[in-house]
């Protein structure tokens, strides 16, 4: 890792998060982005989430719970989908504040009760709740570590759409 | 596909749910389940997400937003895990049902302002709202189908996460 300037400060291209800011503050509607998913079912409990043009992200559910365990299932996905969501706020927010990463690794853990999923009860089949502890070993100050922390929690795009209600709007085609 | 049985039907393990189903019914601290990822940056926007024994899940961000653009980014993974857990959750209840799904395939998608997260405004950096176009082709009226949806929504762990507010406390370790 280069940290011989300010623009690849942890392998991060701070140029095009600089370029994309101003060309927010230029053109507002810039911001405004929408993302997509397309998801085959194959069988069973098995499933294959197709992002742009990677390789399908297969998905399926323990034999406890009737899958053939070949893939991490729905659930896990989204505790994945949230650290990989807090790693990239850890690595560019410390980059503009100049400090260096030396290892980040986040562990992250969801209580969930199967009942409502299983309609052995109504009620929230999700998360009770999700427990992220973050290790993150950093040339920096305590302080200048938790204000980091403080500022990727709080501008984090996966961490805020599982803390808030989002509207989800789930249509037969 | 067999359809000879309906423990089989639609390759759904039934057998495998019911005795679930009964173990919850005999205990129901079985229906406790927490779920784990661990996260684990690689430099720059790219990291992975380790779950079980299985191959990590690789994340990156596109160019435009700083990244290598090597793999899916956190946002469009969230998608990819609702409409995972959407799929589960048809199979799950139309095998129930006695319904044969032919085919099913989910389009998911998601808007998201980029103001917040890149720190030029405060509030709500998450997903503004995520629709999803279900495709469903099975062997039943649309009111079956219908009746199915409603049950597959009302049910979802991933879809009542992402539109119910969840706890989610991230702390430094």
């Amino acid at each position: 890792m280069s940290i011989s300037s300010s623009a690849t400060l942890n392998d991060v291209d701070l140029d095009a998060v600089v370029g994309l800011v101003k060309a927010i503050q230029d053109e507002p509607e810039v911001a405004a982005t929408t993302w997509s998913a397309e998801v085959r079912w194959n069988g069973g409990f098995q499933s294959e989430a197709r992002i742009r043009e990677f390789t399908p992200v297969p998905s399926d559910e323990p034999v406890a719970l009737g899958g053939a365990d070949t893939a991490p299932n729905p659930v896990e996905q989204l505790l994945g989908a949230l650290g990989n969501c807090l790693a990239v706020g850890y690595a560019a927010n410390a980059s503009v504040a100049g400090i260096a990463i030396r290892d980040l690794r986040i562990e992250l853990t969801g209580d969930l009760d199967l009942r409502a999923f299983l309609g052995l009860r109504e009620g929230h089949a999700g998360f009770d709740g999700i427990h992220v502890a973050v290790h993150l070993d950093a040339d920096a100050s305590p302080d200048q570590l938790q204000q980091l922390h403080d500022t990727v929690v709080g501008t984090s795009p996966v961490g805020h759409t599982l803390a808030r209600a989002v509207p989800v709007n789930i249509d037969l085609a």
